[in-house]
């Protein structure tokens, strides 16, 4: 066994994950698409150790107990189990960014844990399998085990539930222009809002629609064609805040901000400035848009949204072993 | 023929019509229910007159021309070929509020002109007939022919679509309690968006649900229960919304003020005063309570909502003839 880091980025989703077809597995009602991003980094050292009688977490230098500890002790067990091992283990997170802000820190924080965790724990697995293993950790996470443009087909099985890379964070110079309009935390995360989406008379209808969307964002990305995978990842999320917002109980993800950005956003692109918006599960906006468009769609968002931050983001590259120390 | 004097009053939709299965004839592809307001009237006198060459309009003392006085001329050519006349009217109508702000001044213009007019050309129609001609005119005039609850029943035909009430306005002390965000004019109308009703992917998602909340309505309404009726308005308001932020092209009707007063509305509930929200095709917020909440609601409104107005609305009236000279 070694003592073992890695480094997971945050991905944003062009076409969403929401609702799910076995919730013990993660297993997704559609399949969805991302693009793993560069500036929202978790980085995971984990490190068996024979003197625990539990695993412990820390997460940026902070001891955590609870459901998070919890959740990442269920995620250990998971790989202990494939890997064949019984050591407990001492994990150690730190993120850049705030954790439960809609800025999808799950991904990249079960990403890493499950790159660094296999590794600690001596465990070989293919990549199509590390996404399968990130996945029953955080649906997202299997995306983010690889870089650039990355596709999770929602398979009917865990074997066939995995990712793939659609194209390398080079092949295309999409940015994601992050409007920090809360950092507050969400009060339905989205693993609660998952088992909600089929109690929204509407879901069937946004489930009829993502192959369509998913095959316009697939050509999209193949052809470098933003305003056609712009418009598709547009709908899309707006499709999924509608089945949110129309599920039992409603969740309304939306702040007076949010609306402000959209009502901008289609000002913007009146104007000349071709970006689109996406949201998450969460009130912020990721503006789409060209590299060489962002620093003015940041520029008009600092100016005309007030968000609390601004975060411009590039392709990311995927999760990557940066430290396997023997011990 | 006589000249004739008509007061109607809007009413607001707790089952939206959104969409049409026949736009020529404003067939709707949901029967709806709705509340007629006392606070929302037009008064409208239609004159016949030989010596006019074509029909002429005023609205609030402001001679009209282009679109408005288009539709009127259309809809008195329709009130003539029934009642057997070519004559051409003076038409003159006045509104207690703002036109086109999302204050739904098209059913009480259009239920005005119908009686008036029936009433200046000498034609004798049944209440059901005179809801089918309102409706021809603008779909949700059907139901400001009758005060207090009323339905509109989808029917497959001219004749079978037609409004009917369901309890009068002293059943039930519901008020809807109107916050003006914007006076302005909105840039997509509803005549134009019920056709992109059928472009989003989730309309037929809402058209499978709008039965049981019609149903749930009703019940409401006939048991005095205004937590069902409001939360089934809520429900309603929202499906349509996501229906109508989902079409192509989006309309987004919401401003940020709508999103701040449906967080607040949830959490004025929360609190223990019962009050839900509905929308109509524009950004205003309708809180519907009890009457004796009313005053609360409104109160909470002002101080939390910034309003540019605010119109606390009891059930009211039928549209109803209130002057008619032979001359």
């Amino acid at each position: 066994m070694t003592k073992a880091t890695a480094e997971a980025r945050a991905n944003i989703a062009l076409i969403k994950y929401w609702g799910q077809s076995d919730p013990r597995l993660n297993l997704p009602l559609t399949s969805s698409i991302s693009m793993t991003v560069d500036k929202l980094v978790t980085r995971t050292t984990v490190e068996p150790d024979a003197s625990l009688k539990a695993d412990t977490l820390s997460i940026n230098g902070v001891a955590q107990a609870g459901a998070p500890l919890a959740r990442a002790q269920r995620h250990l067990d998971r790989l202990r189990q494939r890997a064949g091992s019984a050591a407990f283990c001492r994990v150690a997170s730190e993120n850049t960014f705030a954790a439960s802000a809609g800025l999808a820190s799950s991904a990249s924080a079960f990403a890493a844990l499950t790159v660094a965790g296999f590794a600690a724990l001596g465990a070989k697995v293919s990549e199509r399998e590390m996404t399968t293993f990130a996945r029953l950790g955080s649906g997202s996470a299997a995306r983010s085990i690889h870089g650039g443009f990355v596709e999770w087909r929602a398979g009917p099985t865990h074997e066939a539930s995995y990712a793939e890379p659609l194209a390398p964070a080079s092949h295309l110079d999409l940015h994601d222009v992050v409007v920090v309009l809360s950092e507050g935390e969400k009060k339905v995360g989205s693993s609660e809002g998952h088992g909600l989406a089929e109690t929204s008379p509407l879901n069937a209808g946004r489930v009829a629609r993502v192959p369509a969307l998913l095959a316009e964002v697939r050509e999209g990305i193949l052809h470098r064609d933003i305003k056609k995978l712009g418009r598709a990842a547009q709908e899309d999320a707006l499709l999924m805040h509608a089945v949110m917002m129309t599920s039992t109980p409603s969740l309304l993800y939306w702040t007076p901000g949010t609306v402000a950005g959209l009502h901008a956003v289609r000002r913007w692109r009146e104007e000349g400035l071709m970006v689109y918006a996406t949201i998450d599960a969460g009130p912020n906006l990721h503006l789409l848009c060209a590299g060489r468009d962002a620093p003015e769609a940041a520029r008009r968002a600092r100016e005309e949204l007030a968000p609390a931050a601004l975060l411009d983001n590039a392709p990311g590259e995927g999760a990557r072993l940066v430290a396997a120390h023997l011990f």
